[in-house]
This record gives structure tokens, C-alpha cells and sequence, in this order.
């Protein structure tokens, strides 16, 4: 078995203007926390004078990271979670739709392969 | 182009004791963002109540985090780096010896396709 799974997405083709905004994001990920059951532990939110802002969200589950570059109309989001219960997939199908993203590319990684109750 | 580079580290084999140990955890994470030429903004920490601990730090280089098994012997761990100065390899050598982990598994992915100055 695999303890977590992790979705590495790349969104294209947002608008500069939301890429920029720090409270725009983190009012989106705070939704998509709700809407995907992933419980958050504690969080950090940073706009770059660049016009980039990263977020890192520290979760029961593991983690919600996202980093944007506007200039580009690019976030990188990454969600790890490691509970059943959660639905990571419907938290990143609304991250997606809230940025109304032109192209998006899913990787999912399965993490931390368990053999029969040992570590390998 | 590629706007930056993710590593998704697996340790495997590692003491419990120390997947345990916030403090210890936290001493080896700092001394790696040194090592690896990684700046940090802020963190956050969380042990939890089942032996596991979670860190993320959010870098300008863009993020590091971790999340421990100690029943596991297993620690995941990641680092994303946009920085062309920093060297996320050191980091990850650094951890990873620290750790004396007894297997690890490597995986990078590159993240953010820029094509000709504009997002594909």
C-alpha cells in the first residue's frame, strides 16, 4: 500500500490580475480546502514584489502548496494528502475553475510504498 | 524553458526516534536551506499526537516540506526550486545523510513550461 498521494498541477493561461492577489488566492484555497475535506493545521501566504505569491498550507492530511508566476499566466499547486477520507481531487477541480485555467496538467505520484506492514 | 525544478524524495529505513523529534527535525531542515543556498520566509512545524511530524517552508526559491512515518521508518520529502544560485541537491544530500536513511528514491520533475516568453 502507499501511505499518500500526491497531484502535481500545472494551470496555464490564468489572468495576471488573480495570479497577483494574495487575498484572492487564499480565498480560494480556503474554499477548496472546505470543498475537498482537507483540514488545515496552519498556513503561510507571501506576495513577491515580482508579482508572484506563494502559499503553503500545512494539513492533517500533508500539505497545500501553490506558487505563481503572472507574468507567465502559470501556478504550480501541489496537494499531498495522506487521509481517506479526504478528496483532493475535487479540491483541485475547484482551484481549476475558480482561476478559469486554459490548459491544466495533472501528475499524480503515489507516495510511500508500504511492503505487508514493513517499510521497503 | 522550465520555470523551476521539484524533487520527490523518498527515505526510507530511517531511526524512528528522530521522525519523532520536531526539534531534531527542524535543526536538520535549517542547516540543509544553508547547505543548498535556500532562502527562507517563513515555517511551519506540527507534530502530531501518532509520532509523525509535518514541515513546510516556504522559500523565495519556492517551498520545502516534509512528512514523517515514524512507525514507517519513513520520511517524504519535498523540495521546489526556482532559484538558478541554489543547489537543491546539497539540501536533499544533507537530509538524507543526516537521516542515514537506508533507501532513497529520487524523483524530479520539472514544472512550468514556458515556451518562446509565453505559457504554452
Amino acid at each position: 500500500m502507499y501511505l499518500g498521494k500526491h497531484f502535481l498541477v500545472e494551470l496555464y493561461g490564468v489572468d495576471a490580475e488573480i495570479l497577483k492577489s494574495e487575498i484572492d488566492l487564499k480565498q480560494i484555497v480556503e474554499t477548496s480546502l472546505l470543498v475537498g475535506k482537507l483540514h488545515k493545521v496552519d498556513d503561510i501566504y507571501y506576495a513577491f514584489k515580482d508579482g508572484g505569491v506563494s502559499g503553503v498550507v500545512l494539513l492533517k492530511e500533508s500539505h497545500l502548496s501553490f506558487h505563481t508566476w503572472s507574468e507567465y499566466g502559470y501556478m504550480a499547486l501541489d496537494i499531498f494528502s495522506c487521509g481517506e477520507k479526504s478528496e483532493p481531487e475535487k479540491a483541485i477541480d475547484f482551484i481549476v475553475t475558480s482561476l478559469k485555467a486554459d490548459k491544466v496538467f495533472i501528475n499524480k505520484e503515489e507516495r510511500g510504498y508500504i511492503y505487508k506492514g514493513g517499510s521497503i
